[in-house]
Parts: structure tokens; sequence; C-alpha cells
């Protein structure tokens, strides 16, 4: 039954329906989480050959350069060829951090805000007026950056193939004070949208009204597949140089979810020029990452075909995740209008739009029921989803079984928040 | 022979006997380097434990944290509570970094020249001029900071109990642009001096004219010992709580040279009411650095008293080192007038007074025989050693015959220089 065409009486049956099965959810005490994406326990054991990848004093000395000590701005040779293999780059381009990319992108921003581009631009502090542009729904984490700085954000719809980019190049082209934007190009967070060949090229061939407006082209998932259908996007890079935007882009990319999030490497990539830019700056911020954990991981997967090797053991234990989360959302909520989901071909989310305005109401919901789902609005700037309908569900964490039981209150939870919306 | 005093027959002489000597020197072909204070590869080899101290997946599991996971923004309750009981704090003043202090002072400045401090005071960037006090000789990294955001340096000297307290008690009294100071209060770099329990009082007790003014208490080599004599300063922080000061001082330190400055732990320490400023700030720009890393050194250290055991052993490595320097400085340049130098009871480094207006011309004649010493005003903001005269010596990196042969070369072309010097 379609909650959007039946009667007022039908609901009233329904809502008493799923009132008691909501109870019974209750009263099971769960504690669930399916609040971040966090890789399961399951896949991190499969890097435990990473842990005594060195494990003697000699396996420190590597490619001739003792990585015990001082050193190594900007990553050791072979972590950085490593990255450039996987991102199709050369190493040149290639800066290695420590163990997260968003610290790379924080500091990225850091650097504009501060001491301006690389091509002298004044440093967007000093500006009265700072604006990014952020495809929504998005990452938290990308929105609470510009929030801390107090730069406007501007919502840009997410469709199927990428953000609206007729949208984008008007607002772009007209406004200087439009400084960036915020991009998950492939299996994008939430939606799992992986930005179309068409798109990608339109982002390289921006014509911004602002000499630095920067793209940072987030590429968290790049090698995070769930299908066979092994998506690859264009090379930014390659197709930035024929507009003679290389400066205007920076990627970046990380083994958080590859290896581990509490420990594994992440990496910026940019033009030479940029990269000689981060480095002048930054060297004054730092001496080196942590030279061992590059080395672990270079060892431990030898090349890009290792990494790969390796994501398809991560597909095997997430697949039969997201498989049990599309088949319950199908199961009782197909052909209910309680909400719209999308099945993605990567990445760790699922992103469901519920029935307008009701959210907050089905994260509220799931919270009383033990179900910890990611707060309602995280997806967009200011925590402000303006229909108050996009949740984020994050398969990877809860065992199957868990995220089975975890999965029942959530349908239960936004079908009865649909009710109540429609009785008023 | 004193040169000061010598006859110009007999400075003469003396510069045909020093050139000879020289040259020969540049003959042999010398590749040595006594720049930086970098470990040896025998004090590396030390920490080896620490590479398999994590071996197998459950290692990961800690105290009931997956430490392979997200999350522990401030570091794990293990690792703090290590630090803790090393600086004779409680781990709520702790705050746990990555790989690198300089990282974690860095980033502290800038929050403060961004967000400003955690009274709500106006940030620094926002300000027409704002001043540091910089003790000299001190650490080119902290002026480099200062340097790189336009921040005025003004030289405090440096005394054998500390910098010099009366002027550096005037100036923050009576200008309230100076926001701050860099310490490094035991075994300073370079001088080696410690500062005293009045010093320690006094910076305790500062009563500046800036609401917030903020102490870098770099205590980077706070059990850095190379004799017997382990001295213990004053716990800044409880002196400054009997001037209600505790949020005017940050405090720093890492295991970068007790494990390994290539993969280290730094960590940040401070107020309650400072940490919860840092955390909020810290939380939009990072997860949690490295948690495996964390684990490592405390499965490693266990304790105070296995870091007080393991450094005992790199004070054997290290002692001779410095007792080698200091032997070749007495038998070539004792009495000679052609330069000073103290004798530090720890850290990494020999502070050398040449001759006034002679140290760029020691690097450059060290530099031309093989001999790589750090940069001549190097110890100076901007670079700039108003005399021209301090030099730092780093013995521990390279093996003590190699340095005996370093230290033959900078004692010809010290005396050299001063020689040089003198005939004008």
């Amino acid at each position: 039954m379609d909650v959007r065409t039946a009667s007022r009486e039908e609901l009233l049956a329904l809502k008493e329906e799923l009132t008691a099965r909501y109870e019974e959810c209750c009263a099971k005490n769960l504690k669930l989480d399916m609040s971040r994406g966090k890789p399961g326990a399951d896949q991190l054991n499969l890097s435990e050959g990473i842990l005594t990848a060195l494990s003697k004093n000699e396996d420190a000395i590597f490619e001739g350069t003792d990585l015990r000590n001082y050193g190594g701005l900007d990553g050791i040779p072979a972590c950085k060829a490593l990255f450039a293999e996987v991102l199709g780059l050369k190493p040149e381009n290639i800066l290695i951090g420590g163990n997260a990319s968003l610290t790379m992108m924080y500091d990225n921003i850091m650097r504009l805000w501060v001491f301006g581009d690389c091509n002298g631009n004044t440093p967007w502090s000093k500006l009265d007026k700072v604006k990014f542009l952020c495809p929504v729904p998005g990452y938290d984490r990308h929105f609470a950056i510009c929030q801390q700085l107090g730069i406007e954000m501007i919502n840009i719809p997410m469709h199927d193939d990428g953000p609206d980019m007729d949208m984008i190049e008007k607002l772009v082209s007209e406004d200087a004070s439009i400084k960036g934007i915020w991009c998950v190009p492939k299996y994008s967070n939430p939606t799992g949208a992986v930005y179309s060949d068409e798109v990608v090229r339109r982002f390289a061939a921006l014509k911004p009204a602002a000499a630095d407006f920067k793209i940072m082209w987030d590429n968290a998932y790049c090698v995070h597949h769930l299908t066979d259908d092994k998506i690859q996007i264009p090379n930014i890079f390659e197709l930035a140089k024929e507009y003679g935007n290389e400066d205007m882009i920076f990627q970046f990319a990380s083994t958080s979810k590859i290896t581990y999030p509490g420990a594994g490497v992440a990496c910026l990539s940019a033009s030479v020029k940029n990269i000689a830019w981060v480095k002048n700056i930054l060297k004054v911020q730092a001496i080196g990452p942590d030279k061992l954990n590059q080395a672990r991981h270079v060892v431990f997967f030898k090349n890009a075909a290792g990494i790969a090797a390796h994501m398809e053991k991560h597909r095997a234990i997430l697949a039969p995740k997201f498989q049990m989360v599309l088949d319950m959302l199908e199961k009782n909520l197909g052909g209910t209008g309680a909400g719209s989901w999308l099945s993605p071909k990567g990445g760790y989310f699922i992103s469901f739009d519920s029935f307008p305005g009701c959210a907050s109401r089905i994260y509220e919901l799931c919270k009383n029921a033990g179900v910890v789902i990611t707060d309602a609005g995280a997806t967009y700037p200011y925590g402000k989803d303006p229909e108050d309908k996009n949740l984020r569900i994050a398969p990877s964490y809860p065992p199957v079984e868990e995220l089975k039981a975890a999965m029942e209150v959530f349908c239960v939870c936004a079908h009865l928040a649909a009710v109540e919306k429609l009785l008023g």
C-alpha cells in the first residue's frame, strides 16, 4: 500500500500496526550503530600483515634511507609511487601525509585562508566574503571546515551523474567570491553517485570568475568497488591540462578504508606548481609524516594490483551487507512511498530519502529504539536539510545479523514517520 | 697562545700553520654532517622492539578499543597516561598528536592566529602587530613559524639559568602586542641551559599586558639526560595555578628522540580549559592521530620508568660523543681565545661561540672541507646573529670516529677564522 494514496482509515490502521511493531523493536533493547562509515573488524583483520611488514631494524632502512630518522617532508619515494600508480599520476604530483586525508584537506584550506594560493592571490581570510559550493547531500566533515572558517556554503543539487553542472558553471562565472567546491567524484558520500565523463570534463574546463577558485577533489573511494563494474572516472588533471586549469585542483585519497582508519596513510595530489606551494608552507609546519607506516603499506601492497586484490577482499565482506540493507528496504518499504534509495556500485553508504519532512523524526525513532544512524541533516551544510528527508545509512560496521536487526527497526521507523506525517 | 693577545707576527705564523692544516683537512675529501640533532643508527636500533609491539590482529584491540578504526581525537587513554606520568600531569591535561611536536606547535599558533585563544580574545591575524619573544640562541624551527606569519621576533639573551627574566617581565608588562615566547626550558636548544627554579616560577607568575599572552614551553629534552645529574625542573603548570596563569602555558614533548624521529608520538599538554579549546577546533581538522603507534609506545615502555631506562641506553651512546666534542674543543681551542663553549648535562647540542664575527666564516671553511654544521645564524630569528658568533654543534648522528675527524676540521676552522679576523 502506498501511503501517499491511502485513505485516512487505512493510514490509522497502518499506524496502529507500525506502532505495535515499533514497540516490539524498543522492547528488544537493541544497541546498534549504522552512523559512520567505519570498516568492520573482519575488514580490519584483512590487513594483519601490515603490522609485521617491518619487524627488524634492517627493515627500516628502505631503499637506502633510514626511515626511522628525520626527513621526507613529502613522503618516501616508494609510497609516492604507489599512490601515483593508483591515481594515474606521477610521483611528482603526490604528497604523502599522516593518518587522515581530512587533515590534509583542512590544512590545505588553511593555507589558502592564511597565505593565499600558488599564484599569489589574496589570502581568503583577508576577503570580506568567501563562498564554497557544496553538492548535496554530501560529506559533513567537508562542510564543517567551511563552517569553522565562516565560509558561506551554497547547496548544489546532486544528480546520478554528479552535481548540477549548469548551476555550477553559472555561479562560478558570475561570482568571484565563490572560491571553491567540495567534490567526492566516485561513489560519492552519501549517494554513491559517480561523476560522468562529461561532468569531470566540465569541472576541468571551468572558467571561474575567481582566479583562485579551487576544486577539492576528495577521491576517498577511488578503489572501493562493490560490484564487478569497477568504474573508472577520467583523470581530472589530464583534462585540466587542456584548459590550463591544473592549478585549480587538489585531489585527496587515503588508505583509511583500505588498511586502517586509525593508522593509515593519506595523500594529496596536485600540479607540480601546487605541490611546490604546499611544500614551501608545509616545511615550517612539519618535518615529515610517519615514514615507517608508509613503508609498511608499500611492503604490504607492493603496487596498485596489490591494493586492487585487497579491495576484492573488502568487497566480499561489504557487498552482502549492502545487499542486506537494499533487500530490507525493498521488502519493507518497496511500493509504500515512505522513501526512496539508491543502489551504489561502490563507496560506504546508502542514501535514503524519506517521505519529505520525516528524516529528523526517523532519526529520533531509531535512536529511541537503540539504533544510531547519522544525524538527520548531517549531509547538508549547517546540518540543515531543507526538505528534512535525507538519511545516510552506513552498512559497513555492524555484523550482518545486527545490520538486519537495525534495518528492521529503520524500516518500521521510516514507514511510521511517513504515516504520522500524512496524518498530520 | 691566546690569539687576542698575540702579536701580528705570531698571528701570521699561526695563520700559516693553520692554513696548512686546513688544506690537509680539505685533501681528505671528507663528507661529514654535524648539522642536525639526529639520533644515530645505533640509537634508533634501541627501539627495535617497538616494531613488533603489535603483531597480531588481537593486539590492536587495546583496553577494549579497536585502535585500527576511527576515533580517539585526543589520543588513547594509555598513551595519555604515559605522557602524563613523564610530565607530572594528569591525563586530562594531555593531547596526543602524530609524529611531530613541531606540527602541534605550529597548529597551536595557527589556532591562536585564526580563531583567538580560549578566552575569546581577538585572533592574532586580525591585529596590526604581533610580537614574540625569542630567547637566543634558540631553535630555528620555532623562529620559522613566527617568520612565516609575519610575527615580529624580539631577541632575549639566554643566561646559564634561562632567559633574561628582568627583560622579559619588563617587555611583556609594557607591550600588549607581545603575544608569546618560545621556551626550551630544559637542556635548551642549543646552549643546554636549564631554567632555574626561580626562572620557571617567574614565568609562571608573569603579568603580561596582553590577556592572550602564551608561553610555548617546548620540553623537547625532558628525559634526555647526559649525566648522573638528572635535572628536574619545577612543573610550570603547578606554579602557574598559584598565579591563575594556567591558561597561559602550552607544553610540548615527543618521542622523536626517545624512539624514532620518523615514526614517533607527540604530545601537547595544557590546562583543562585549553585542552577543551584545542579539541573544539581540532575536531574539524582531524579524526584522531595514529592510534596503533601510540599503543606500540605504551606496550614497549609500559611506564615512565621504562622510558627512563631506555634513555639510559641513549645516554651510553651519546655521552661519549659529547665528551669527544668537548675534549677536541678543549685540546685544540682551550686557551686560544678563538671560542668558548658550554658543557651540557642533557639535550642534543653543544653551543659554540666563536671569536666575534667569525661564525659565517667557520661555516664556510667547514663546508669547503666537507664538514656540514648548522648554518651560522640559524640559532637566531631571521637567521641573523647580531655578533655572527654562535654555532650549533650536533654530535649525535656521526659515529664517534667520524665525529673526531669532523671536530678536527671544525677546530682548525674556528682557530683560523679568529686569526684571519684579527689580522683584518
